[in-house]
């Protein structure tokens, strides 16, 4: 196993194959390339979730030599190494991170398990969690104390819990209401002051830590907020962190929820994490349902056949984008307006996931990894950067996303067709477009095609299908991971600048106190200078 | 001046001087390069936005080169000749817009004028609407009939005026709110229908043409509403288009105000676009000093000193990253929270203004245009995409914004420093960071640095201050495309879509219908199969 590890992505056979396929690929906008048959054969399945990707600049030779890849990577091994527990979020060789990475664990919770060995303790301990919060939240809604909720969280503990959250507007509790306090800017937590009452406000404060200086800053501002109304904080203010924690103390909280070392920050929306705001907010059959539709992609992606393995095939697509035909980008668009929030939960998955630079053995890769991730929900951003993605210099693939039905169902037809039909139609019409083309005298009305995509389908946003699809790109980015062997799951990139803002920090507190001397921290005083001087 | 328009970007002598430049630009990781003086002497600033650029990848030679470029692609002339209201969106010798580009002109009310000749007329209509709707205003809020207003529009007609408003949060008029309805997601409007009670809410319909696909459906859904409501919509629905458009009729709506064909969409949010939802819901005098800090930086533009020309500087900058150190992308962070919307405005104008691949002769160009921009709030997006900022393979710059103190003015402080101290901190670290990098024996945390980045400083994210950044970003990309010759102000890649879009939905209505032959249009035909065996 070591040993075939050494052989790295581009030693393997299948990459010298997809080199030299990625020379010529299909030309899409030859007439009658883009055809039925290619657009009802090329589809894979899984969990309501269809993926057409006749758009995208495959053959059946290539989806064949990305299969290779897939085996030869070894993508469904270690996908169960990971559901078995075993210590993947390491680099062998030099200190780092060693841990297993079990954010499956804590959904597993659904018909037979998925985990083994040493994982299903972790499942036990998180059905525990589920189930203590089952009996909290059933004393919440006994009485009505709380009309809002305020979330305080950054990071991995903001955008996954925010995205699930805003994803679901039908499903909202029409009697509560939640906030986000996640950003240090002191402007986030006066605008939100504005809006609750604090007497009906329960706070989460969610960091695995329970050391985050942005959480902390935030969580002590509202403290400071309800003392001040004369309030105590304990009967409003829940945490979730790792055990052990200085957050996890029943002296400080009206309750203490828990997580684990091998959940990843990016990976925890669907521990307690994002648990208990969607419990208070949405109700805690909708959470659960959450959890049901991302463990059943958590089992699909374990299937071998890519016509039932989206996320595998969504991954390969992108590696033969990225590595093959060196396309540096990707843009995200959902045509759905509640999943505004999504593109920014994929771009944290992806690019905190895979933007690294050496392999699990710690030698620098001489391949490119994360391509630059970003989207905004079509058809407005038809409106905005798609003038780039139709007619720039360069090509960005897209994934596009859609369902046939809309959320609240309300729907008015016009002109004979309803807004969702219209939705529909530009998301098909866009997929087209980018990779036909289409030729003219006019060099500005020519658009030279070729420009690959694909479509995630769904019957509806409901709370099964939004699970279905975190998983969907959750596995889609630890996929891509393997492939290029570097460690999806930690986060070292993040730590200089941590150092370098406590380093100024304390050069602000030593100027105030008029302790500052001028070799403290001489770049740092050049900007703090120029802040002054405004 | 037509003869030296043929010697293009790359045949221009400070091309091949930057091209050498660049083999070997400074290494900002060498101990002492960052130093005091170098971040003291590298700002450039105007209407109160100071450019630090000392973390850049540039010495003054560059500097020197990157101004010589400027002088030969005569970006100030070229500005001069738009402020005249000569033609400039325009490709030369094929069809194609033939229009002046006169967004500057509708704000140029404060002091002498800078707009020329023709343009001069322009700056008159435009102030006459002013007036206009200060009257209207004025009559609005001398009655309680309207507490909520929903703006319906889309793509230039969404992005610019709800970041207008989403950045303004602490002028919002407590009695009023605003509401986006932009998706043609039917959800959009389902969302906010919950939120208002029709008899007490405005609505402004806002498109440039008056028959934006997505605007004229939301406005119609709006109008079934009101009219199952018993309303008469024209007691509540105003609009804002060109002169002579179908929804410039006074028998449909309470008031009609006018833009004209030469301000352009994207740049329309300080026309009345962006004008009556901001006159209602921060007030006329809010809505005036946004114009009145645009309108400075229009004149900051002209200044042929690039250290009173940040705009200028900062157009020079992005082609030197992206043309001569061959960066692809450009990440866009600013540390406000309630900037979030920023991005994607920003991620509009340059990507749809630049991403194009003629040049105003109607040549293809051999060199790269627009890159890839995105951009979340800071210090959020430390714990998501700056990962691969610092440790990706490949590098992208960023575009810091800051602001010395927050706009509620609301703030404590914890351990000796405030909110607004740990958000400037974390700030100044992370260009620090990018820039200098760290050496380590552990390669997963070693950061190579030489990332470069530059931060717009502020006092204080106030309507005059939020004025002169967007113009600021409105005229980078300006001078952007003057260098790379070519047309900024039309946007014909989101054509083709709309054509397809428009065959698909005929599609769906001759099905619906029992009409539609098998050879109608195949492929449209393939994914309707698709959704419809959901």
């Amino acid at each position: 196993m070591k040993q075939k590890e050494l052989i790295g992505f581009q030693g393997l056979e299948s990459y010298k194959a997809l080199c030299s396929l990625a020379e010529s690929p299909i030309d899409l906008t030859q007439p009658g390339v883009l055809n039925r048959e290619r657009i009802n054969q090329m589809v894979s399945s899984a969990c309501g979730i269809k993926m057409l990707y006749a758009t995208e600049r495959v053959t059946e030779g290539v989806i064949a030599a990305l299969l290779r890849l897939a085996e030869e990577s070894r993508l469904i091994e270690k996908l169960q190494s990971m559901y078995s527990g075993d210590v993947i979020n390491h680099i062998e060789g030099y200190p780092s991170d060693c841990r297993a990475v079990l954010h499956v664990a804590v959904r597993d919770f659904f018909g037979e398990s998925i985990c083994q060995s040493s994982a299903l303790d972790a499942m036990v301990l998180a059905k525990e969690e589920f189930n203590r919060l089952e009996y909290f939240i059933k004393k919440i809604n006994s009485t009505d104390r709380f009309t809002d909720l305020v979330f305080v969280g950054i990071g991995g503990s903001e955008l996954g819990p925010k995205t699930l959250y805003s994803s679901l507007p039908a499903y909202y509790r029409s009697d509560r209401k939640v906030h986000f306090l996640c950003n240090l800017d002191p402007d986030n937590a006066s605008r939100i002051a504005r809006d609750i009452d604090l007497k009906k406000t329960m706070v989460v404060v969610a960091s695995k830590s329970g050391t985050t200086l942005e959480t902390v800053t935030n969580e002590r501002y509202m403290r400071f907020m309800f003392e001040e109304a004369g309030l105590d904080p304990k009967d409003h203010f829940v945490s979730v962190s790792c055990t052990g924690t200085p957050m996890d103390d029943k002296n400080m909280y009206l309750e203490c929820f828990h997580i684990w070392d091998y959940v990843g920050g990016r990976f925890s929306l669907t521990s307690m994490i994002g648990g208990v705001m969607l419990a208070f907010g949405l109700g805690i059959d909708v959470y659960r349902e959450i959890l049901r539709g991302a463990n059943a992609m958590d089992r699909a992606v374990l299937n071998r056949d890519i016509r039932k393995n989206p996320a595998m095939l969504a991954a390969l697509l992108a590696v033969w984008n990225r590595n093959f035909l060196n396309y540096p980008g990707l843009a995200v668009v959902p045509y759905s307006d509640a999943m505004r929030g999504f593109c920014a939960y994929i771009q944290q998955v992806e690019m905190e996931s895979n933007g690294k630079r050496i392999d699990r053995l710690g030698h620098l890769v001489d391949f490119n990894t994360c391509p630059l991730v970003f989207g905004e929900p079509g058809p407005n951003a038809q409106h905005s950067f798609f003038q780039l993605l139709h007619q720039g210099t360069n090509i960005t693939p897209v994934e596009f996303m859609g369902f046939k039905e809309s959320q609240f169902g309300d729907d008015l037809e016009i002109d004979h067709s309803t807004s969702q039909d219209k939705l529909l139609a530009n998301l098909f019409a866009q997929s087209i477009a980018l990779a036909t083309g289409k030729q003219s005298d006019n060099p500005n009305q020519a658009f030279p095609g070729n420009r690959p995509s694909h479509i995630l389908l769904s019957k509806r946003l409901d709370p099964y299908t939004l699970g279905a699809l975190l998983s969907f790109h959750e596995h889609k980015a630890a996929f891509q991971g393997f492939i290029w062997n570097i460690n999806s799951f930690d986060q070292e990139g993040v730590q200089l600048g941590k150092v370098l803002a406590n380093r100024i920090i304390d050069l602000m507190v030593a100027r105030r106190k008029g302790e500052s001397g001028p070799g403290m921290y001489a770049e740092g005083e050049a900007y703090l200078d120029q802040i002054e001087s405004m």
